[in-house]
């Protein structure tokens, strides 16, 4: 449609994101690092027993049913828990809210590719910093003056995980500025950033129910920190969105916080799949940085990964290509279940035996 | 906690929209002008057949099992509709969107108090234009030069509708800009812009599942326009979260949209509810904007406003009352059951036998 010329200036212009795919039919996926477990039996029944009567209504918009749930769960107050639409909905909230300054923010090169387009959404300036060598954040890049800080950890997509000292020291030496941890991988990993939540005044921790907790398709994130940063957040959400989370993700939540056995479990399940994973890749020639995530970071020195990537597509084995600049051998795979990595690893020998280099 | 000065420099400070109370205890609720009735059959046994497996994965980002039900029942493409979390959500995607102009943008000065909110969160500028002596909007006014229209038909909190010749005219004198028509409430009140759309290429016309789907808990809103303009919409939510719409709002909205007897059934007992409603109000010596929505904008010469809100409160009925310029001594007041009604309207004539005049 030829656009009359004065809306189309005054429309804002953005490279759009690309999600990874969501297949309809019958895959293997391991794409989109979602959890090959259902989530915990609790949340079936919560939706099963949900009273139809209450959707008529507006849900809560403290959502205290579930920021009460984490909070007991992390040993805060309930003030101190920001909950959203996905992760993704607390970290834009983030950028809205505190990354208001001249100053550039900062964060890896290699990362998760939505910062770059919130702050471009926003018109935050920001300045990329190149991961080492072997992919891990140097973190002397973030003691200079910027308008804040924004890492993974573990980071996306490489999965390295950093030890809460070198945490530390990124946010002790930024004090003078907001300094957000994603942890969507934590679980998986090592010690979280939570603990220094009432050390650091500057500090914020985003964590996510679409991964260890099963539910990527309720849409749940959440950000702990202090209750004077939390208040702000809530703030601005106020004033964008008033109901952003719906009575079923309330309720669905809540439910999923506390059934910790499950939750221990299935984690467990995962990286230990992922433990066995890392062997069998090793033994047919694949490299990666030691990953601690629910996904590893793969690339072949005889492979060429697009190749690769396009082979088991066409074999319905779903995994995350980019091509971008220093990635574009490496694939990113999901850990899935036992079965699902099986089926994998033999396509991969099968390829391998047929295609032995590049 | 003393928050670090450039911290605190670097905060996006906001007026909060402030929503009307949810109380948790017994109450009539005609204070956010919910529907009385549940949502349709469908949707609760669709929510107990949910697919739980389907919950780890993230919902389709492109909601189409939604925007196809609403394509279907409005018959438009399913290109032409956007589909957000409440209408909210959408209603803020497109000020962030088209409203990218150094001119004002033009509501009405007694409005939705999100839209003003909204403007200030993204910097646009905006003047309001005054509605007449009758609360009317006066076209007129949206003939100037500007960066874009919005307003609600029927407004909110008037209750009043504008024929289509009138909205038409708005658009057509705004060809330049975008224009939105806001139709939270118009399933109670006359006929759509939707028609135009086809006609105009600035019109996108918003709608709702809170007021006459019997929906606000579920969080779904949309907007219908032409492909282009959908198109640009779709773009910024991809930036900003690719998967708003969790599984259980695609799979409960699709099944409330095929429910037209329901739909209809429920409208209309509001709609003779309402009209009782008005005689009531009258009989009581009330006066009124004619509404055409879910809810009535009442007065009386003889009570005061903010202390009849009060007592209404102490006996525990919720209606909502803002106090502010113009409206000092307006109540808004939901449609709710008969039932709920007759026990309002008792209240008021036991109140009115006891407070004669202000």
């Amino acid at each position: 449609m030829g656009l009359n010329e004065n809306i189309r200036n005054n429309i804002r212009q953005v490279e759009p994101y690309i999600p990874g795919e969501q297949p309809q039919n019958k895959v293997i996926k391991l794409n989109t690092n979602e959890n090959p477990y259902a989530p915990a039996p609790g949340v079936e029944q919560a939706l099963q027993s949900m009273d139809l009567d209450r959707l008529r209504l507006y849900p809560d918009p403290t959502a205290e049913l579930l920021t009460q749930s984490l909070a007991d769960r992390y040993k805060v107050d309930k003030d101190q828990v920001f909950v959203g639409v996905g992760s993704d909905d607390v970290l834009s909230m983030c950028f809205l809210t505190f990354f208001n300054s001249d100053k550039p923010i900062l964060f890896p090169d290699i990362t998760y590719s939505f910062y770059k387009v919130w702050a471009d959404l926003y018109r935050i300036p920001y300045e990329c910093q190149k991961l080492d060598a072997d992919f891990h954040i140097c973190k002397e890049d973030y003691y200079k003056e910027n308008g804040g800080v924004i890492f993974p950890n573990p980071n996306a997509p490489t999965a390295i995980y950093e030890n809460l000292d070198f945490v530390e020291d990124i946010i002790r030496h930024n004090q003078d500025v907001i300094v957000i941890v994603d942890e969507a991988y934590i679980d998986f990993a090592g010690k979280s950033a939570l603990e220094l939540i009432s050390k650091y005044d500057n500090l914020i921790v985003v964590q996510t129910f679409s991964k260890s907790r099963s539910m990527a398709g309720m849409r749940i994130g959440y950000a702990i920190s202090n209750p004077t940063l939390i208040k702000y957040l809530n703030d601005v959400k106020y004033s964008f969105n008033s109901y952003t989370m719906n009575q079923t993700s309330l309720v669905c939540g809540a439910e999923a916080v506390k059934d910790e056995t499950y939750f221990k479990e299935t984690v467990n399940k995962i990286v230990e799949t992922r433990e066995w994973a890392k062997e069998q890749f090793k033994e047919l020639g694949f490299e990666y940085p030691e990953s601690q995530a629910n996904f590893i970071f793969v690339t072949h020195p005889k492979l060429d990964a697009k190749q690769l990537f396009t082979a088991l597509k066409k074999a319905n084995i779903y995994v995350r290509y980019w091509g971008s600049e220093r990635i574009e051998q490496y694939l990113r795979v999901t850990i899935g279940t036992k079965e699902e990595m099986e089926t994998f690893f033999s396509f991969l020998r099968q390829y391998i035996a047929e295609h032995g280099g590049r």
